[in-house]
């Protein structure tokens, strides 16, 4: 099969790789519909994160399933399945209070590799929720954001405890920022403020449901939120960058009480306690469990409700993944989907 | 009258200081029944807290109030009262969502000093709650240990969701950390797991609702709280020291998804970002918004249902504030009541 491998920062081939086989009894190997580049593949691809030898890439699918183990007992082939980009067995004690992403038998799927034709899921059972029928080709998309960045987003704005009366304000202008503006509508916010100086994205997050934009960053962008508060800060903040930066932006944005839901994977932040302390916010956040808000976005999909599909604003064939990754790292594309 | 005043580290003297008079509207005066050195003043006695200056201490009070300000309406001369740490007005947005320590308008009582015959209550409608009818005397250490070291606690084991069902972990075993065991218990926790290696603190843990005991610490003190809760953590973790060894080990003794409750003021802690991250921990903590619990616990201590004031183990005339203060650097002393 084809697939997507990084060989150094930004030398991302396809080539050929060896098909996936069932290795447990509990995989399953789907045939991808879609798939798509991650602002976390980023980290590498710029070299931020380190490269242990050539690795296969991406983490996010869609697909039909083609053969399952033998104590796989709820997939079957031929169901459109969508999974998290952690694999989760979603029956220990983890997993059913909710977080699948620390399931003490979960498996990194950026470790498998999903920018590719076919893909071995591990802990089928666990991991997968199958679509009701065959989605038409136009929902695609959407199902493909709730692998990843729709429940990450879900998963921030969760954690920010967004809710009815509550004044949201999202740090990240990113596909997961903007996910993340559509969960805390759909979760009832009265009021969310997108931080965004992108035009394009600011219309996204307009369309996804943002009621203000605010374009000044940092201690700037902390005084703006506080005008807009009546000096107290915000209720929730979802910070979904991942820096120094962004982490302080989005603790100093909130008032004494609120919550940060952190979503952003993070990279050479250090919180200073005293700061955090006196800042009286609950902080939550983390590899999002995705798994366990899928039933719920995919039925707010299939029912059109919600359309997060329009992240992508680039599609490519798998073949051109190198032009996606290009496109994000040059912030020309916001999310780039890839057809194998 | 007289009062304790920090002059420089180790160096603490109670002097003759002017009496408190009504310098705000809505302040009341008190003439304090009993108060206490905290494990917070410990750190400007250490020297670890740099003094500017002369500073009178104390922030812990109980007392009859003398004199009410000509905008006081609810508090009376002559009731026996109870305040926090914090004056709060109890009527901003903040103190109404429960978070009386971020009050827009707080004061923090050590600013002014309680470790004194009488003392000024600024926003005493908001601050103060009073006892029904005039407390028998045994009950004042209970009252007193409310102000602060019982109300944080509380918020402690609150912040780290104590409650049934819950194995919950405390780290610290200072008077804080001691108060957090019996809330766990009040919550309905169903383990409570003190980290203690000092005898007669053990003693007192069990007493207040400790069911196990670990005495190691840190890496240690980690793989112990792992071994007794299945390999995966403790629901709830209720830090109670402050410091960088402490936090950590708050965090790695957590299961994805739990909560970690910090109330030791933090000094020279700093929280790498990427453990947090993949720790999926909650966190929340800071300055007690103990005026909150206020009700409910002088309730609990006044129907004789909980004991908090079993955790001072030396009582002092106020003017031998000084052996209280070495009492309890020393280790000697668990926390020490001082009588004006």
């Amino acid at each position: 099969m084809r697939g997507a491998v990084l060989y150094a920062p930004g030398d991302v081939r396809v080539e050929e790789r060896p098909d996936p086989v069932i290795v447990e009894p509990t995989d399953a190997i789907i045939r991808l519909s879609a798939t798509c580049v991650c602002g976390s593949d980023l980290w590498p691809y710029r070299g931020v994160e380190k490269l242990d030898g050539a690795a296969p890439m991406g983490h996010e699918y869609v697909g039909v399933v083609e053969e399952v183990g033998g104590q796989v007992t709820t997939i079957r082939p031929g169901q459109f399945v969508v999974g998290s980009f952690w694999a989760s067995d979603n029956t220990c004690e983890i997993c059913r209070a909710g977080y699948q992403s620390g399931c003490v038998h979960r498996v990194l799927m950026g470790s498998i590799g999903t920018q590719s034709e076919l893909a071995r899921i591990p802990l089928a059972d666990g991991t997968l929720v199958a679509t009701p029928g065959m989605p038409d080709a136009d929902l695609v998309p959407s199902l493909l954001a709730a692998s990843d960045v729709l429940g990450t987003g879900w998963f921030g704005a969760v954690a920010a405890a967004a809710g009815p009366g509550k004044t949201v304000v999202v740090v990240g202008d990113g596909a997961v920022g903007l996910c993340g503006i559509l969960a805390a509508g759909q979760l009832g916010a009265e009021r969310v403020i997108a931080m965004s100086r992108h035009a394009p994205r600011q219309e996204l997050a307009r369309r996804f449901g943002a009621t203000d934009i605010v374009t000044e960053r940092g201690d700037e962008g902390v005084a703006r939120i506080k005008e807009l508060t009546g000096g107290l800060g915000a209720h929730s903040v979802i910070e979904a960058v991942g820096t120094q930066e962004s982490m302080t932006q989005a603790i100093r944005s909130t008032r004494p009480g609120g919550h940060v839901g952190f979503v952003g994977v993070s990279h050479d932040v250090a919180l200073q306690g005293d700061e955090l302390f006196f800042s009286l916010v609950h902080l939550h956040g983390g590899p999002a469990p995705v798994r366990q808000y899928l039933p719920e976005l995919i039925g707010l999909i299939c029912d059109r409700k919600i359309d997060p599909g329009q992240v992508f604003d680039l599609t490519l064939p798998l073949d051109q993944a190198a032009e996606g990754y290009r496109a994000m790292d040059e912030r020309r594309a916001i999310k780039a989907l890839l057809l194998p």
